[in-house]
């Protein structure tokens, strides 16, 4: 019966939730969001189409590989483009944001805070777990010439704040400092490119020992510097502990000193935002591939799923715009790719889909007669703050129930021509394993149904 | 200082917003979001990118030219697309809520109520008011087989609580139903095309009763018939009254019959839910140029504004995915375009953007050495769910409170030494055309703030 000749099914590497699982990830979506509110971040909303040349003024290699190409062919409307500019859908939001800074900035006042939660697209080759239109959630701070360190405490403040909330189990942020490894390189003084040993180092975790002295012998490290460079990103302990160790290491190299003094800084800063301390660490193994970090940078791992990788990552760039705008606009953030943390969460069994309906309760008439009182009910209801489907459809009733029970909403309503002569509806709802059943005058419906509600 | 060879300007015909623009559309939003939500319906999200052999099964024509072709040009993509399928974005959510219905049809309970509010995309020429790149916020109830009449008064009930909140001024409701016009023609035996008849009597509002009469005898039709016809669209006066005058025409055409008892039904059951009859009339020259729509169908306009055209309109289908599935979905549903309706709105004045950031209040530091208190009084803030930003930049006290005065929050909390030792912060908030100053104790001021809270 359900077959057409027409493909109805979502795209491959495209991600299409049920309505159960639409509301989990909605409801994980307005989390994030909240917390960045919280925290003064304004949403910004940027076109999902930029233009090539804007897009890849900073990026390139692999990037632009994935690349998806937008074109209007019949239409008419490339030539009023601006010189029949070639069009793509954006791959992050971090570009977007660049070429909004530098478009509004003497419309804006810094230091800027944005968040920007929307689908970015990259054409990766499809796999379990990577997808190729996904969202990201977004938030930087950019300064105008400078960026306090400060709000480098600030955002893995908010990272604390939005995973205590998520409720996913124990997690820890890992902070590090880019100056601490630039400077210790430096001052090895043993001519390597340092871009090159930081990526090595980035993959640390994933790679045995003797392969990640293999490849930084092949930078070109001695043996003995070698040996300093593994002993240093092995120092563990309490945040008070490592800051005491790389103080007695005794280089004095200012780039290192100045990396010790903003790792001071941040984790003195989080505790006066009330981090818990048990929640997060100095990593001194943590680079974070991408060139652009240039201070503080951040990764956070759930404790009991090290599998996920990273769930929030982020840090300090000198300069976001320099494509764009001849101003100097360094910057601090952190992104959340939800899509794939959504995906992931499910499949580790952090999440579970069951309600089917944004509704709070569901009122079912018995019969058509009763429709003008259940349409009553429901919007007396909703003008306290509910929200209320009404089963308006003629039906058996054994389908009734079935559509309700299948909403799975926290009341069902039930409006016959008993309650309509009592006056007294009946209430059902989950009381344990069992279905309660409540007889409540239609007066005292609403103040009954928000006394029981959870929250 | 600004120019770069880069192109940072947003595409013509696409719409960039400002922060305190963004946060004004944002809340409108929110507004439609929450009211759809009030009557049950669960937001989906389906993919921006679809095939265009899918996107295509209705469409066609004007809509075909206006396609954004999407292609992954140089990576892997394509290929295992599934038969190299074309892409291009959606110009609409209505084919991917038939897709995605269709799809997922088995995992659904029907009648099924979704809404969703997302970006659509045509290759329109660009012009004022129109947007290559806009919100579109749908609700539809989606029957199996059949769906009840009372969905189609569910529907305006919405449009009226949400326009009611929405405040713009006073609107009205415009409701038909085609049964009437479909059976009008029937029964006048004029052998003309009812569809063209439709199409022209939808214009009548915006052409002369002269080219109206033109274009109807162009059609075929008798001036007799005309007369007739235009006796009929012209009816106007109290919905009893219009139903009243409707059954003295004494038009025998079954179809035209249950055109008057389904718009009896509707807007007897938009009284039981609480909608104001100022609010709403039957106009009988509504068809909704669209050949889908088979019964009620709506228009919603600003009364003081009438030039804004309708600002949410909608109607009854018989059947949503006939090209995707062998099943019969008729549904109802309403579309708001809310990029083009907030462009229209600033336009008229009724949308003003002063406050630039989400923050309730901005939290200053006199100086570095106040900053630990300012994290702690922000995060305590913060914990009572007041969203708080805090100025953690070295700057001029005077540069200081120009951040605040552009931003624009509710509150502004000084901490100086002064503050430090007396435990007493300085709150400013606006009094009328002044700004007020209050010294509030540190652990009274999440109480005080709250308090002063508008809302």
């Amino acid at each position: 019966m359900r077959e057409t000749n027409i493909q109805t099914k979502v795209l491959p590497g495209f991600m299409e939730l049920l309505p159960e699982e639409q509301l989990e990830f909605d409801r994980i979506r307005a989390v994030v969001a909240q917390t960045y509110e919280q925290f003064g971040f304004t949403a910004l909303d940027t076109p999902a189409i930029e233009r090539i040349r804007t897009l890849f003024a900073k990026a390139g290699g692999e990037t632009e590989k994935q690349i998806y190409n937008v074109e209007n062919k019949k239409g008419i409307a490339d030539a009023s483009e601006g010189g029949g500019s070639e069009l793509a859908l954006r791959f992050d939001l971090t570009v977007p944001l660049a070429r909004y800074v530098a478009e509004h900035f003497d419309d804006l006042s810094f230091p800027f805070r944005r968040c920007h939660i929307a689908k970015v697209y990259r054409g990766e080759r499809p796999q379990k777990g990577r997808f190729r239109e996904f969202y990201q959630c977004d938030i930087d701070v950019i300064g105008r010439d400078k960026l306090s360190i400060w709000y480098d405490a600030e955002i893995p403040s908010i990272i604390y704040q939005l995973f205590k909330k998520l409720d996913f189990g124990k997690f820890t942020i890992r902070i590090n400092n880019r100056k601490l490894l630039n400077g210790l390189i430096r001052s090895l003084d043993a001519g390597v490119d340092t871009a090159e040993v930081l990526r090595i180092i980035d993959k640390a975790e994933k790679i045995s020992v003797d392969t990640l002295i293999e490849l930084l012998h092949a930078q070109g490290l001695s043996s003995e510097l070698t040996e300093k460079l593994l002993a240093f990103i092995g120092i563990k302990g309490r945040v008070d502990e490592v800051l005491t160790q790389l103080r007695s290491l005794g280089i004095e190299d200012p780039l290192f000193v100045l990396g010790i003094s903003e790792l001071q800084s941040v984790t003195d800063a989080m505790l006066q935002l009330a981090v818990d301390p048990a929640y997060f660490v100095i990593d001194l193994s943590i680079a974070r591939g991408l060139d652009y970090y240039t201070g503080t940078v951040y990764e956070t791992k759930l404790d009991d799923h090290p599998g996920i990788g990273s769930v929030c990552s982020g840090g300090r760039y000198d300069n976001l715009a320099s494509h764009y705008i001849q101003e100097t606009l360094p910057g601090v953030g952190i992104s959340i790719g939800l899509t794939r943390l959504f995906y992931q969460l499910r499949a580790v069994g952090l999440i579970t889909c069951t309600r089917k309906t944004i509704a709070d309760a569901v009122v079912v008439p018995m019969d058509n007669a009763n429709v003008p009182t259940a349409l009553r009910t429901a919007q007396s209801l909703r003008t306290r703050g509910l929200r209320v489907d009404v089963l308006l459809e003629e039906m058996p009733v054994k389908k009734k129930f079935q559509y309700v029970s299948k909403k799975d909403a926290a009341f069902t309503v039930v409006i016959g021509s008993e309650e309509e002569q009592t006056g007294l509806l009946t209430v059902q709802f989950r009381r344990g394993e069992e279905i309660a059943k409540e007889k409540v005058a239609a007066d005292a419906l609403a103040d009954y149904l928000l006394a029981q509600q959870p929250g």
